[in-house]
């Protein structure tokens, strides 16, 4: 009885269109990279458990997938952990590696590791599958490819300002027009919880404002409230759901609100600079917004924050975001390296595109020409002719047995191949073949010593 | 007190020098599979446990990396088996997800599960890494990329001909000239087997010769005595250790051993056929060589095998190899096709290389202007020129902070940079930039509004 074939929840195969698909975001993405000075890096798919536990939060790692150790693994569980027969304690006995949750931690591991090989500041991109063990729904899986730009050892905000352009750069190229790139500034979000009085419960406060676009204003405030933050705090943060106007109009607003708050008005300054050269510079398509409700989960961002937002009449989350962070390697024992870094999600850019229809057509065109097969001399005379084609740099086959016509015509039309070469006896006998455009029909014959003169023709 | 941080045993961090030149080796493969027509796809990095598990015999199996359950994996685990204590029965109960070991498993798997929507022929290529639990060494490692190239759907033997042109398309293009693409036959070593009278030995008789290069011809008689092929078949397979000569001489040895062998005779035909095909086509640089003693331990091949050597004077196993399987989709209820492919060693072509230093120069070049930082006036004024030589395609980059000049310089050097701006308070007046050659010394003045008669100059 053979197995009937399927794969895990969450996770997808994906086809030759899809690949050609997502590598056109890829490329698209990674060439800007480069443009902008980014180098790449890659580390390991599973790092060992010690890497990744307790970085993401207690939710974080519940996500993380553990690797089984090899080997009689069992028999190293000591007796006593082993009758508790609790999963939490059996884990670190059983399980020593673990596959990346993100590319941040890895990143970081990997700049204290190679702290003495790297020229700071370092500029890297990175572009690798990550796993999360998440319930899947639309847009979300268990394996996922993260595309990240960081810049570490420079705290200039001209790099806040490089990444918005580089926002701008890739989103322009792939046609993505009309994105909104929404800024903000932890230190702007400290300060307000500094002058509502709210200072000791700023995680709490950040944490319920990054819900506001799920559960609205009034969930905002009821867990607020829920988490100790007074009625009359709550009261006097209200401002911060009604501002609205241009980038400048707000800043004006908050440096009123904050000016009793030193961090606060720093983040204001930081927005400034940011907003000023972005403004001086220009973008293509994006447009930057302050939104002084942007909060992004992640606790270890503190200067700027970025996300950024599909194009309005799409119904899409985020399709990337990012932020400055001033203690990540701190954690592997490299301090006051301070980092800014953005990160584009891959599949909800794909699914935006698809959307808006905004792939070109010729990525699914995986084949310029399919020559037929006539038989063993005249398929071996094709074959000869194909090599020559592809030496030629022509994406070129040869159908592999002399079936009927007919077979051999559907499979060039299934594939979506343009031209399709006839070469039968009558061809062969003159020296020469024949060129069918599979989309107007039309048929040209060319002399089989100068293949050249159809790849001049096919490429112009 | 900070973590120490390391990566597991037999993995890797790329460094940007080293993903430059892997991405050369993966980028210029994947160029001549797309030639050839053939189509990427992408399969899940980890894939249900039964997918895998008795695909790779026993000892595949335990190499197989397997994931941890989510959740409280151990409260699911039944009493009599947990206290058994026994990893081996432990496993599937808690265990239901394994990295895939290698790239053909899933493929047959892909294949069946999608059978409707491919048009067969299909031809396939996936470049993705795959995990192994084996024992480190040189040129071995528990996370490896492999990059395949497979036909299924057709069993005519053009498709041998194409591979071994295929493999003679990559290496010289990669310029590893002087590569031996050995071929053999499973039809030839069942003849053999069948012909010494040990037919029922077939799999030792072929696992024991695939040793040749590790354990000698000796080793390789004593492996086969220890398996019950007598000393008579023994002697009588020994023409098999002393021929020699070309291809065509060869084969005609072949044809007086195997004259009653039915099967052997059908594998001297194939390989007769293929060796004509591909001599008459020609090669650029490699060169094709029969060699009876390729064995490949894979069990499931059934016709063409092969092994490419690096060349001459370089201490590597085998860097590619393949061949011919009939039945490969059949463990997934797929029936009768035959499939044939070839696999890439990325890590060894990596290692040939560099021994060899076949790497262009210009690969490790990853930026090609940098901007020095003068100032604030000067820093946004050098910002808006990077972005505009970005505009135009040239990887640019700004030093983020007006540090001392020497500090930059030393930045511009340490990365490599081939041309390095200055754009200081004087130019800034003038309105002009002036570029210097870092490695002739050569300073060369721009106006500051006409960026791209520099980008004229560097592409030129």
């Amino acid at each position: 009885m053979p197995q009937k074939p399927s794969i895990p929840k969450g996770t997808r195969d994906f086809s030759p269109t899809e690949v050609a698909k997502r590598t056109y975001i890829m490329e698209t993405i990674k060439k800007h990279f480069e443009v902008f000075g980014f180098q790449p890096i890659e580390t390991p798919s599973f790092e060992n458990s010690e890497t990744l536990m307790g970085k993401y939060g207690e939710e974080g790692d519940r996500l993380i997938f553990k690797i089984l150790n090899s080997g009689d693994f069992i028999s190293k569980v000591d007796d006593v952990t082993y009758s508790s027969k609790k999963s939490s304690s059996l884990i670190p006995k059983i399980s020593e590696k673990a596959l990346r949750y993100d590319l941040t931690v890895p990143f970081a591991r990997y700049v204290v590791m190679h702290q003495n090989e790297i020229d700071f500041p370092f500029k890297r991109y990175q572009i690798q599958p990550v796993w999360r063990a998440d319930r899947p729904q639309k847009g979300r899986f268990r394996e996922f490819y993260q595309c990240d730009a960081d810049i570490v050892g420079s705290d200039s905000l001209l790099q806040e300002t490089e990444l918005v352009q580089l926002y701008d750069a890739i989103f322009s190229d792939l046609k993505l027009v009309g994105t909104t790139i929404k800024i903000n500034n932890r230190k702007v979000l400290s300060g307000i919880a500094e002058v509502i009085g709210a200072k000791h419960l700023l995680i709490d406060f950040t944490v319920a404002l990054d819900k506001l676009d799920k559960i609205g204003e009034d969930g905002v405030k009821r867990e607020m409230l829920s988490k100790g933050v007074s009625e009359n705090s709550i009261e006097r943060a209200s401002p911060l759901f009604t501002m609205s106007g241009s980038s400048e109009t707000q800043l004006e607003q908050l440096k009123s609100l904050l000016s009793k708050s030193e961090i606060g008005m720093s983040g204001v300054a930081e927005l400034e600079h940011i907003v000023k050269h972005v403004e001086d510079l220009g973008l293509q398509t994006a447009k930057l917004q302050l939104d002084v409700t942007l909060a992004r989960g992640l606790n270890y961002y503190t200067g700027a924050i970025f996300e950024v937002s599909a194009p309005k009449g799409v119904d899409m989350g985020s399709i990337g975001g990012g932020g400055r962070y001033d203690n990540l390697t701190g954690i592997f024992g490299l301090k006051d390296v301070s980092g800014v870094g953005i990160s584009f999600g891959l599949d909800r850019i794909y699914l935006v595109m698809e959307e808006l229809e905004l792939f070109p057509d010729e990525i699914s065109v995986s084949l310029d020409v399919l020559c037929l097969n006539f038989g063993e001399a005249e398929g071996k005379a094709a074959l000869k002719l194909v090599s020559q084609l592809r030496s030629l740099g022509i994406r070129a086959d040869l159908y592999p047995s002399s079936a009927k016509v007919q077979k051999q015509f559907k499979y060039a039309d299934r594939r979506g191949v343009p031209y399709v070469i006839l070469l039968g006896d009558k061809e062969l006998s003159e020296g020469q073949f024949v060129v069918k455009n599979m989309s107007s029909g039309k048929q040209t014959t060319y002399v089989l010593q100068n293949p050249e003169a159809f790849v001049q023709d096919l490429k112009s």
